[in-house]
């Protein structure tokens, strides 16, 4: 496609796929990015899951964040996706929008990056395009999953009497923000070196939960991942299910570094359960199930961790502290617009 | 997703969606957009033909294109590929990243224009993700087609002896570019009102081929879409089937406005084979077949034009002018990069 000629090289796309992204297409059907498209035989008795995503700079991640990160945030946010939904992922096409000047400083840890995180999720690169663009590097992952017909967990479905759990831990990633734009942050909050490089990290590369997708299958009801913030999330799934959420505050999981900030300065809260960017699973499961996807989850290194309950009506979720006093938040979650 | 939180209200990419996309969602598994992922079985015995195209403003369309055409040409451009491959759509996501400011005055438009041609092809919005940049106005879709198992067309493929075919004209998206960038490019070239429309018209809202899409499978040894030029594209069909084109300049099958243009310019001959922005079908056929593709496409209304031949060997596109003279190109092929 055309509109402006610019001055730059007949083929220099080519080379550049060629060189940095054919390697990770090996999937067969990627042709090796040699075709217009790619084919795939989708595996019998499946569903497909797909998953649209896109990430710019200066808006999802720092201009200067290391292109391999930057990378493996794109395609992990999607799979988070996927394995909220119980899918196990099949591949991703790539959309990258390039400034001028792009070169091989970014481009070949960008490849690496994806190339490792591919391989790592079992998710090959299946085909792309790459542009030029007068504004930010943009990038945006669709990814195909599968799961077996008519089994993709939904945001409906959740009942009442339902257990609400999560995995992991909540708002690290909103804290790493904080701390990536509030250099005094970490000696305020007394942070260890480690607990300040965990925040940090979380922000930068999150971890997409494939690992239990088909284990959530087998026992949520409901469920979707957390990128916008619990409070936000998860009162998305209660308006979708038509059910309340009852969320005691103390039960959310929490890493070391976010408790040592909470303490200091315990209005944190309200970013680690609204600031978003965690990559968890929000899930609603039957009571009687609760355990057997604790333990499965475990045994594959997911801890997960009941924080409420589910009940009928409202369609809202609510946070409670340990004195029983309902939480209000400015804005229970995150949004660009 | 989060890096900034800017000072936007909370829940307005969700009013966004609810209000412009939702209603283009019609197939039952992209459940109006309200979860995080769709769900479409796919069609029995088939592949899935997969691909990935993104369009920014001031690079692939201008920032004053009406916003109906910047949907139906992103959507359009996608779609030309599935025809090219001999897939029928299934669906595709959307990727919007849209400036601040950017309002009911665009969207509505966009997202009306995005929904006839969804209506048009055959081709549902299944989700997607609507994020806010720093730059300028960028679209990509990625569809989603099915062929029968194993039978999606390659570029690889073509054969010596078989015939090289094109359907409809080749050249007016770049003659349109010209007009668009020349004010006086118009009267030079003597063209008629209709006939300057028609070029413009091409570069804003391409056809995609759809309609032979099956036709081409059944005959066709190899095919892809013409974006980037008819000659640089037929190269690189020549280097993945090892093969050589030499096609008759003289046969290749112009416009009223671009016989008009090149009749005062002959040196347009190479805009017209090289600028690209086409979006119809080169097909290498074998002789025995390219009459009856030319007979069925012509019952669906899309003209196939016979141009020249393959040969075997050296994996080259050739152009010979009336006197058999071989042309050579500046830059056989358009490309951003």
């Amino acid at each position: 496609m055309a509109m402006n000629r610019g001055n730059a090289a007949q083929s220099r796309e080519e080379r550049l796929i060629a060189r940095y992204f054919a390697p990770l297409a090996k999937h067969a059907g990627a042709f090796g990015l040699a075709d217009d498209a790619a084919a795939i035989t989708p595996p019998a008795g499946c569903d497909l899951v797909l998953k649209a995503d896109g990430i710019v700079a200066g808006v999802h991640f720092f201009p200067d964040d290391p292109p391999d990160t930057v990378a493996r945030k794109a395609l992990r946010t999607t799979l988070s996706d996927l394995a909220a939904k119980g899918a196990k992922p099949l591949g991703f096409l790539l959309t990258l929008a390039l400034p001028e000047g792009t070169g091989e400083a970014w481009l070949a840890p960008f490849a690496r990056g994806l190339g490792a995180d591919a391989e790592a999720f079992g998710c090959p690169l299946l085909g792309g395009d790459t542009d030029r663009t007068g504004g930010p590097i943009t990038v945006s992952i669709a990814a195909l999953g599968a799961v077996p017909q008519g089994k993709m967990l939904r945001r409906a479905g959740a009942k009442a009497g339902d257990r609400v759990v999560v995995t992991g831990t909540i708002g690290d990633a909103a804290l790493g923000l904080l701390l990536r734009r509030d250099g005094s942050a970490a000696a305020r909050w007394g942070l260890t070196r480690a607990a300040r490089g965990g925040l940090a990290a979380r922000y930068l590369v999150p971890e997409p939960r494939l690992a239990i997708a088909e284990i959530l299958r087998a026992h949520a009801s409901a469920a979707m991942d957390v990128s916008d913030g619990l409070a936000g999330d998860l009162g998305k799934l209660c308006r979708a299910s038509a059910v309340t959420a009852e969320i005691e505050v103390a039960r959310i999981p929490l890493s070391e570094g976010a408790r040592a900030a909470l303490s200091v300065e315990p209005a944190l809260i309200e970013t680690i359960i609204t600031g978003g960017d965690d990559y968890e699973v929000v899930a609603c499961v039957p009571p009687g199930k609760v355990e057997a996807l604790r333990q499965q989850a475990s045994a594959v290194g997911v801890v997960v961790t009941e924080v409420g309950a589910i009940s009928a009506g409202e369609a809202e979720a609510r946070f409670f502290d340990a004195d029983g006093a309902k939480l209000v938040f400015a804005r229970p979650s995150f949004s660009h617009f």
